[in-house]
């Protein structure tokens, strides 16, 4: 049997702030600092260690990883950082507070935006600094495949290729896995992993700091899925 | 032309306790974390920006390498961590207080064994808790290919693949590398690149927390090399 450890990333600074982030690279609170400290220590009490790890681009769950790792005496495990495990991107919402959002724009179109499947906020335009090919980190890739905004859909289209080229490759490999990422984009494995439709997917909450542990077989059929 | 950081880890809990170190994996205290984040300050100063990481196993250079990436708002780089990389292995000298065995084998036969290319600290035996393969992290290896102590050349020999399989491809792709990890393994490195004699290597001290830029042309060959 394999197992995927799927683990949301801590309180970030905005998420104290009220702040819609998205791709903004904003760094884990004194308290999400905690919660990657215990998520880490439930996993090592849960006998399962992963072997293998990946994460995001961001720095909130680059340090989530970092410090479960640390408390799990694992900080020796390789590293692979992808950006299509990113947070979902949230367009010209970015930065902005959520409740002038909600003021501005209506209570309604607000939840629209967050909570369906292939809605996305208002695009941001190519010369907006909040456009990821104007980051050092995203200049090398190709213009097309960064997104300008993205519904929950378009999350999940771009996290399965790194699901089916790395991921699943380290799960046959490795057997155990972590993966320190974000709610839309750990949405987008949970979907998959529980063949879940878009109705199901939307009102999947995925708490942060809460270690997900997905049993697997070897075709990556799910035999049980259960927080620690 | 390629940019190659090598940087050794900033101090660790036992540098401050005067205790022989090798594959023990303890932190890095207050002032090696400090070291740490003022080297990545330096390397962003300099306007070198690595695009992939190399570390060993231990967590010293691990945190080293993360807090430095920190600094440099790079977190984002994957990171390979190979024990290839490892500090020398100081066999049955592991763990005890530097002042102490002085006292009790004497000072001429430490600083050989500190000192000298070729000769080894005395050797662990294979049931000893120090000797690696009772370590989950080296578990999978071959013991033979786990050492009971080493020579500085004995390092030098192991470092040796993971230059030429791993870091010199990493070059080729990335140009911009850095390789955070121990005076000796970053040793076997640099007599690798400078072509050195085994008496000019023993002479050669690496400081900890000072980032040494490399600059290499296409085939590897040194066009410069300078502390930042």
């Amino acid at each position: 049997m394999k197992h995927l450890i799927l683990l949301r990333h801590g309180q970030s600074e905005w998420n104290l702030e009220n702040r819609f982030t998205g791709w903004t690279d904003v760094d884990l609170s004194e308290k999400g600092r905690d919660e990657a400290k215990k998520a880490g220590e439930l996993i090592a009490k849960s006998g399962i260690l992963p072997r293998y790890c990946f994460t995001s681009y961001l720095k909130r769950a680059i340090h989530t990883l970092n410090i479960a790792l640390a408390a799990m005496e694992r900080d020796w495990l390789s590293v692979v950082k992808d950006w299509h495990l990113n947070e979902r991107h949230y367009g010209a919402l970015q930065g902005l507070n959520k409740a002038e959002t909600a003021k501005k724009f209506g209570d309604e179109q607000v939840h629209i935006w967050r909570r369906s499947y292939d809605v996305a906020p208002p695009a941001l335009t190519e010369d907006d600094e909040r456009f990821p090919a104007s980051d050092v980190r995203y200049a090398a890739l190709a213009k097309e495949s960064l997104p300008l905004t993205e519904s929950l859909e378009n999350t999940i289209y771009r996290v399965r290729p790194c699901w089916e080229e790395l991921i699943v490759p380290a799960l046959n490999l490795y057997d155990d896995v972590i993966i320190a990422a974000h709610g839309n984009s750990l949405r987008a494995l949970v979907m998959m992993l529980n063949k879940l439709t878009p109705e199901q997917i939307v009102s999947e909450e995925i708490p942060t700091g809460a270690p997900r542990v997905f049993t697997l077989d070897d075709r990556m059929g799910v035999v049980d899925d259960k927080y620690l």
